[in-house]
This record gives C-alpha cells, sequence and structure tokens, in this order.
C-alpha cells in the first residue's frame, strides 16, 4: 500500500446524475475502478480488473444488476462475487474481486478506499445544497495534471483571484482571516465596497453599478474536499451575518495519482436571488476553473516535479500572508495519513 | 541480447504485396529493421541503421538494388556490404550492416533473427492458401500496445467470441477441445445448429436464415503464427469433414517490444462458396480485429504492465475451461526460448 | 550542477525581434527561464520559476517592467529582486529569483548560464550582417529533438547536401578542407563549375543557365555557434576572394535538454544582389532545414539516445571524409566543458 493518500475516509467518484445504466471507470488513489449500478439504482464500486484474464471490467456492460466482464462473460454483482459463468456450471471459487464500500449522497457518489470494516457514512461530508430545490446548480469535470494538495492550496489562498481571474475582480483585494475547527480548515475573505465585476454582474445583474460588500469563506476538510460560499450584499446587507446574494460552490478534489487530479466543482446560486442562465453561468466558472486555475496548477506540477510536499520542501517557498491557512490543512492531512498508517 | 523473444525462429515482415520499391521499416523483437527489394525483386532485410552516423536507413533510396543511405549516401546491398561511397575510391573495411536472412512465401515476407546459419527455408510454417487462386484474401494490420502471448492466448480462446464479437453471433456457445500435435497446439470449436450472425450472413448471404453447423480450428505454431479456419455448413454438411463454407484466417503476430504487436491478419473464403465483395469482407473482419479485440487487448496491458507471463502471474489467473489451449502454447513456447538460449 | 553542458558561455535565447512586449519561456541546458524587456527596453533573464509557490513566472505579466507572477502577483525586476508584494508593505527576504546577464546584439539575445562575474559582453561570437541594411534576412525557429553535437556534425558536414537536400543541387560534389583557429572550426567545400540548381536559381535569378562556381564555408565556434557562407559565382568571379553572390547564413544552437535543440537559423542575401522575395527565399531554405535536416536527425537521435558522444561511441562509427571537421569540434568542446568544471 502507498503511504502517501489518506485510506481510511470517503472519495468522490463523480456527480451521481452522471452514473446512468452503463459502467464507468474511474481511477483514485492509483486503484482503478469500475462504478455500476446495482438493480436497486444503488452504485457499486469493484476494482476495475477481472481476476480471469485482468481485462478492465469497465469495457463490459451490467446485465441484470450485475457487471458482466466484455472479454469472456464472466459476471460479479456489487459485492464482488462471481454470480455467473457462462462456460461451466462451477464457479471458481477464486473468482471474485475487492469491492469497495460506496454511498449516493448529495448528489455525490462516494467510494471508501480504506478498510471495509471501518466505513461509516455518518462521517460522510455533507453538501445538502447540492440537492436542495431552492438551488440551481450548474457542474463540472476536469482532470488537473496537479497533486491534489496543490489545488487545494490554490483554493484555500483566494488572493490569487485578482491577478489569475480578472472575471472576478482585478480589484478584489480583500481583508484575510483564518482559523481551524477539528479538522476543518476556514480561510476566510471581506472585501467592503467591492466594485463588482463581470462575476457578480452576470450572477446577480440587479447588483449591476452598486458597490458590492463581498465575503468569501472557503472551508477545507480532510482529505481534500472543498467549498467556496460567497456573499454579496449591496444596500447595506450585512454578509458577515450571511445576508447578501449566494453563491455556494462545492469543490470536490479526489486524487488519481500523485500528479493528477479529478476535479469536481458545481457552482449554485439561490433561485430566489438569480435568473443566470445555466449557460451564463456555467460559462463564467468553467473559464476560471479550466482555462485560469487549472494551466497555472499544471505549470507549478511541471516546476516542482515529485516534490510536491510544500511543508518539507527545499529551497522553502517563500511564504505570504494568504497561505497560512494551506499550512494548516498541509500538517492536518499529514497527521492524518501518518495516523491512519499507524493504527 | 534478450531473453524474452525466441531468436531462431523465422517472423513476418509484412504482406509481400506490401512492398514495393520503397524500403519499409519495421521493428522485430526490439531490433530496427529496413526491407527492401534487390535489383532481381528478392526481399532483404538489414539492421535499420547506417555505421557511419547511425542515421536510420529506411530514410534511404533504393539504387540498383541496393539501399542508399538518405544522409550522406553510403550504398548497402542485400547483405549488408557497403558497395559504393560516394566520398572515395576506398570503402572503409567495417562499412557494414548486420544482414539477416529473408524469404518472400506464401505472399508473406519471412525474417530470420537468430544466427543466419541455422536459418532453413523448409521450415518455414506455410500459409498456401494466400496465393492459391481458389481463394480470395482480404488484408489488414494492426499495431497492437500488447504483448503478442496476450493476443495467442486471446485467439486460443475464442470463447470471448460471444461477449466481444456480437457481429459474429452473441448465442455461439460452442463445445470447445485442444490437442498437441509436437510444437503445434488446436484449440477447436464445435457449434452444432447455431443461428446464423452478421457474419455469416455477410460472407455467404445463400445460408441466410438456416440453421448452421460450425466448426472452428484455431492453430498456433510457435512463436506466435495462428490461423483460423472455420467451416459452416447448412443442409447436413458434415463440418467435422471439413465440408461446409470455408473461412480460412491467417493470424500473424510479430513482436516489435514487450508491450507492442506487429499483427498481420487475412480473412479469405473460397471463389466458389462467396460472392461477398472485398470491401463488405474487410470491413466486417476489421471491425472485429481492430475496434474490438485490440482495445480490449491493449486494455489487459495496461491493468498486467509488465508481468504478461500468465504462467508465473500473482495472483494467480482465475482459470476458464477456455485457457487449456493457451496455456499448453505458453509453456511450450518457454521451453523453445529457454533451449534457443542454452544451445 | 550538470557537466555535459559548457556554462561559462553566451547562449541565444533567440531572436530580438521576436521579444515584445510579453514574457517568453525558453529552457537552456535545461533550467527553463523567462525572458522580457525592461523599462528601457532591454532584455532580462530570470529563472523561470516563483520563489512563492513555483509558479512559472513566464505565465505572468510585464508591469512597469518587471515581470509581475501571474499566480500571486510577486513583482521582480531583472536582477531578480522582488520589487512589490501586492499583500503586505514587507517583502519577504528571500523572495527573489536567479538572474542572469543578458545582452542584446547583432538582433540576438544573448543569455550567460554560468558565473555571472565571468560574463564578459566582448567574448560575444558576432554576426554583424544580421543588421546591416545591405543584407536581407530571413528567419526561423524549429525545436530539433536531437542533441545539439548532432545538429553540428550535420552542419559541419555538408556532404550531406546532394543527398538530404536534392533542391540545392544533387551533383554538388565539392573538394572538402577544413583548420582551425584558436578554437574556431572552418569547414570548406569548393565545387567549381557546378551546375546551378533550384537553390541558386531561386535567389539570384540571373544565374540561370550558367555554370557557377561554389565557395561554401561554415563556421562553428563552441559551444555551437554556426555560420554558413556560400560564395556563388559567374562568368570567372573569383569565389575564392569572396567575389560572388553570397549566401550568409547564421545557424545558432541552443541545447533544451540531452535530446532536445533550439535550432535558430537566418538566411541572408545582399540587396544589390538578389530580389529574392522573403517569402520564396523562406520556403525554399526552411524546407532544407526543418523538413529534411530536422527529420534525419531526429532519426538518428532515435538511434543513438543517450549514446550521443561520437568520439567514445561504441561501436566506433565508420568515419568518411567529411566527418574530420565534426571531430575537430567535438575535441575542443569537450576540453572547454572540462576545463570549465575544474576551474
Amino acid at each position: 500500500m502507498k503511504t502517501k493518500y489518506l485510506r481510511n475516509t470517503w472519495y468522490s467518484a463523480g456527480w451521481a446524475h452522471d452514473l446512468g445504466d452503463e459502467a464507468r471507470a474511474i481511477e483514485i488513489i492509483e486503484t482503478p475502478l469500475v462504478i455500476f449500478r446495482a438493480s436497486d439504482g444503488k452504485p457499486q464500486a469493484l476494482h476495475d480488473q477481472c481476476p480471469h484474464r485482468f481485462a478492465p471490467l469497465s469495457r463490459g456492460k451490467i446485465i441484470e444488476g450485475d457487471i458482466r466482464c466484455g472479454y469472456h462473460g464472466l459476471r460479479f454483482n456489487g459485492k464482488g462475487v462471481c454470480t455467473h459463468n457462462p462456460w461451466s456450471e462451477r464457479i471458481p471459487s477464486s473468482a471474485n474481486v475487492q469491492s469497495f464500500p460506496v454511498v449516493e449522497l448529495d448528489g455525490i457518489i462516494w467510494v471508501w478506499m480504506g478498510e471495509a470494516s471501518k466505513a461509516d457514512e455518518a462521517k460522510i461530508r455533507r453538501y445538502p445544497e447540492l440537492v436542495d430545490k431552492n438551488y440551481r446548480f450548474v457542474f463540472g469535470y476536469t482532470c488537473v495534471a496537479a497533486h491534489y494538495e496543490l489545488i487545494a492550496d490554490n483554493l484555500l489562498d483566494l488572493l490569487h483571484s485578482p491577478f489569475l481571474h480578472p472575471g472576478f475582480g482585478e480589484d478584489w483585494f480583500p481583508e484575510h482571516s483564518w482559523r481551524i475547527e477539528g479538522t476543518t480548515v476556514y480561510s476566510d475573505y471581506v472585501a467592503p465596497s467591492f466594485q463588482g465585476s463581470e462575476y457578480t454582474d452576470t450572477l446577480w445583474p440587479q447588483t449591476d453599478g452598486k458597490m458590492i460588500d463581498n465575503f468569501e469563506s472557503v472551508r477545507w476538510d480532510p482529505p481534500c474536499l472543498m467549498e467556496l460560499r460567497g456573499y454579496n450584499g449591496v444596500d447595506g446587507m450585512n454578509v458577515m451575518e450571511e445576508e447578501g446574494f449566494l453563491n455556494a460552490a462545492p469543490h470536490i478534489l479526489t486524487p488519481q495519482n500523485a500528479a493528477s487530479t479529478h476535479y469536481f466543482w458545481a457552482s449554485g446560486i439561490r433561485k430566489s436571488e438569480s435568473t443566470v442562465s445555466d449557460a451564463d453561468h456555467l460559462a463564467l466558472v468553467g473559464t476560471a476553473f479550466e482555462l485560469e486555475d487549472a494551466p497555472m496548477l499544471q505549470g507549478v506540477q511541471e516546476r516542482v516535479g515529485s516534490n510536491t510536499d510544500m511543508l518539507a520542501h527545499k529551497p522553502k517557498p517563500v511564504t505570504l500572508p494568504g497561505d497560512v491557512a494551506n499550512v494548516q490543512a498541509r500538517r492536518i492531512l499529514k497527521k492524518l495519513i501518518k495516523a491512519d498508517f499507524t493504527k
């Protein structure tokens, strides 16, 4: 087993609405998985490799809720048990595949990559607004060729925004603070009387021309589950009291391997507050994450190579005020990974 | 020298009709070769590297049956002897290139990759139907990113067909048997009263609507020279006595390296039995080999990486009835390679 | 530090006219650089990596002659000193970047990759004709996937021309000589009464139909700075006395790494001697360098892999008369690199 990932934790295998009748392949912490729905619709996760000739099961078909290998036809249920051998009455005793606990919650497929006996659904980090009828979300996925902690750094330190995301406001220079609650890190930004940008104009046209009070809160939970919540107030709304127009944006990172990350992002508004079209909404935030963040993160990855541990990097990186939350998150994760492997 | 390939054997460098007036490059068991025709039309094979500045000779031109290096103009004949130096009367004594025995037989260019003194044309595995006027063949070539033994496994175990090749009949569930004659392995399939498929309908429209008795025989000769012969009988033809409409399909595998194989395939019918157009014939079988087999084999290769030795693989692969012939072929080849290197 | 490149020397980072208002990235001897112009227009060169989060500075913008990191906004001047931190009054003491001496001379950006104290502008190899009003040049750049010494070999041994460059004359079989002056190697070619080619017809239509006396002189200076000068005489002009129509062609090689080279080439005529259009001129020489030389050199690189040292190569390459100058240049460079690392 690798020591560089937290194993006993839930990772996202994607948006639930993307998992239909067909099997899907995804590699998580260097383990190839096939994800599919059983007859009752519940998602299943197996090692994506037939024990017969090692074909990827994800090239197969779902037959009565089991996955049938596309090579020689062995079928496996969601527990990884072989349920049908088309070539004999007998099912070989070793014909089984490793299965992983899976849960569909808040519109997300969650997979537990550690010891099955420790999988506790109650500990899944919740994103209830994703399935709240009062909200409207747009969704995206991009595979970023960068270590997941570099991407978490990027989100915990939004001070990159005025430089990397001009559409979010080149004049957004907020006050920054941070705090820790248990293993959760918050990185908060307050920009009172901020001049609106393409971002606010697009999401809330009713703010156009007015000065905006902005409060942006980034939350990180281990190993790399994040959410950005931005309150945008006009006419004296108290954004620190969560008044103002809300943009709730889950950003969920799933490590593929040490240099590649599945980046699932969503961006939501309250239906009562915004009439933005999904197309305009998607274009606005997709540009930021996929055309601005991703290339920069990939550029950083090219420079650092396998030296992605910023806490131990030599030479020591120059530290700016915006890095304080990153450092805390990295320390917490390092401790958790260490504990995970000594338990 | 590498120990993982049989050296003292004939490998196919391609279909003879593809070798015209120009030199062709092909890498066989990790050795780059240039193949060209001498003035008398006979094929020649040299190490594809000029001894002067190491340019690939295959970038050169054929001049009077010799290959002229495209960089500085040294010429070499099919024995690898330098025949002309444009820059001096003198030909440097070390200006020669390794040559390999070559034979054109049955429409195939065969190259001997071992000790030249052991090259025996009489031992070339014959495919006489390829040049038999009573037959009509379509030809294909695809470079498959998989170890050659994985491809041989695929052909020796046709029980993958109903799952991977729906066009060959999703209801084709034959009886399987195998036998060894010397170093030849046969893997035979009998499917009496098989309902015709897109495959039989296309090749022999006269069978449409009738029940078909099918006898399919796969032959493997070391290192990886194969042929599929299918007899398809209607109206009481005894396919076990080789009555019925014949599809003869040489499948000739030439290892490029440990993870890539030159896959030369042909598919033939008897002119007297079929009026299928070459275009329809090619589309039918090309789909199966290039769009169905190749991606699955490449998927398996991705999973097994360098662990392609199924006899020694850990964990041990689950064995199904269809694997018996594969195992025999792998054992024979392993013995031959061992003997080849201790001779 | 690597020992395989000469460090204390000037390398070309490109044509000066290609460096405008935006930063450019180039990797030289395995070091990524960002090149940009300060407010006074003078070129600057820094290590292309921000000391904060290791982002490539070349993704940033030039602000008042400094480069502003595109990630979090730190600014650096051409000395690598941080001049502005948008997030604090304080500039971290370690916030600086390695800078490299740069000079713009003869239309070329030159960067010194060794110890800064040894950088001596007076030692830059001059190409004065590039900025001489009496000349007209066309310029090109191609990244060749080959070691720079293989490319220098190619230029020092023009005897490849009749085979690789038919447009330069398939009948051009000159007398060859060479000489050394200090660390400069000359490789000279004399072809009296040479029948004109596509090359001479295009550059000097007035020579069409006449026999041409050709004198071609290739000059190499370490590490890999080259120039081809060709004199083409008709009607009794004495080309050995530098009479005749001149083609002056700087070929400047900058190693990116051991298997990739930045190849900057220019080709010039005297305005008084030629009315060739730039488009025709560029097509003629671009074809030779990019479509004929580059693929052959890449083919050689594939064959030799990391064994690019022809002086020590096993097996020993066959030597032809044209190789004498190559061998001298390689010996000189080897000595210089050794001295560079024992100083």
